[in-house]
């Protein structure tokens, strides 16, 4: 049968990304009627589908949706817009992330992360994307870098790509985010529907999975 | 992990009907916190439970509280209570099938169906278990009499026990009934939690199966 959540196994989420000519599109998800059942542990969107049960990974869509957002931006305007913080933050790092945090400042600063330098050790973030609400903008830029040294194992900074940053900083985006209202639910549906890559999250993950009526019905001994 | 949904898959379930007090009694579905969600097809019921997503079969689920109804009945006062037709009907059988109708006529009395002979191949209906709505009577009389040819064959209703007949009776008069309320499948929930054996229907099917976040995890690629 037909499935309509088919990225080829085979195939690495960096490939999508930087092939896309190359891969045909899949069957669109604009088109596949998905009824909203409810929200299983706060975090799965259940939603009926004319072939079973569709679960919606909302960490996992939200970051696509914010991710292709990202690549808009830079790729028409080259820069996505930031929001200045209220209370400008200072961040002290030790050696070794302080002179990586440098080298990423300018990648940063196109994707609407607002840091400059302020002594050897200490930087003034003032500024982040206003794609994205941010409880604790320190604590994000921590874990953003936290997310980069792991991205670049063995550390080597050059080589890192403002796309692999962005997928990086979207991971980190919406970590915070927890409980969604009907409407939020149905919004990021919508906003997933309009993505380019909607069944995966910017690390390859699935954004929705599929339980047909087929292995329910065998699960329940219905059918064999 | 222990789990609730656990019947002996190496039992089967005349077995489970029969042997009550040699089979250690389930962890108690009485006590297993299920959040309700939505309905899925107009059959699964999706609750949300500790351990990730159960699915009710609505039909299995009636299936066994109907089930459990019928013995007790038939186990203290002998006899299911009947209610009149407003319109009694005939039915018109073959003669192999008038021959088989005759012999579980008493069975069937004590289960609340009246039916009474009325020339070689016509009988009279012209009463149904009080517990049970059914649309068309006279079709789920022809529909019962072929769940019976099922469950005897080669053909001996000799051997046909009214445990057997009961569970063929629940499973034709739980047919027809379709899509249900939020407050009937709460109430269908709360009978099943108060059943013996709440978690198959009487042919040993499941009522309930459960994802648990781990499968979901996994199919999300979130572990490994």
């Amino acid at each position: 049968p037909q499935t309509f959540i088919s990225p080829p196994s085979s195939v690495s989420c960096v490939q999508l990304e930087t092939q896309k000519d190359l891969y045909p599109p899949p069957v669109s998800l604009l088109h596949v009627p998905l009824r909203y059942i409810g929200v299983l542990g706060n975090l799965y969107v259940l939603f009926e589908s004319d072939r079973g049960l569709v679960l919606m990974d909302q960490h996992a869509a939200h970051e696509r949706v914010l991710f292709e957002r990202m690549l808009s931006y830079v790729g028409t305007n080259g820069v996505v817009p930031s929001q200045k913080l209220l209370l400008p933050q200072t961040i002290e790092l030790s050696t070794r992330d302080s002179q990586m945090l440098r080298e990423i400042l300018p990648a940063l600063q196109q994707l609407g992360i607002s840091i400059a330098e302020f002594g050897p050790h200490t930087f003034l973030l003032d500024g982040l994307p206003a794609l994205i609400k941010i409880g604790d903008p320190k604590q994000f830029v921590l874990d953003l870098i936290d997310g980069v040294k792991e991205a670049t194992v063995p550390l080597d900074i050059r080589h890192l790509g403002w796309e692999t940053l962005a997928r990086t900083v979207c991971r980190h985006a919406v970590k915070a985010h927890d409980p969604l209202s009907h409407e939020e639910i149905l919004a990021l549906l919508e906003q997933l529907r309009h993505c380019q890559m909607p069944y995966t999250c910017p690390h390859g993950r699935p954004t929705l999975i599929e339980l047909s009526y087929q292995e329910i019905e065998k699960k329940f001994g219905r059918v064999t």
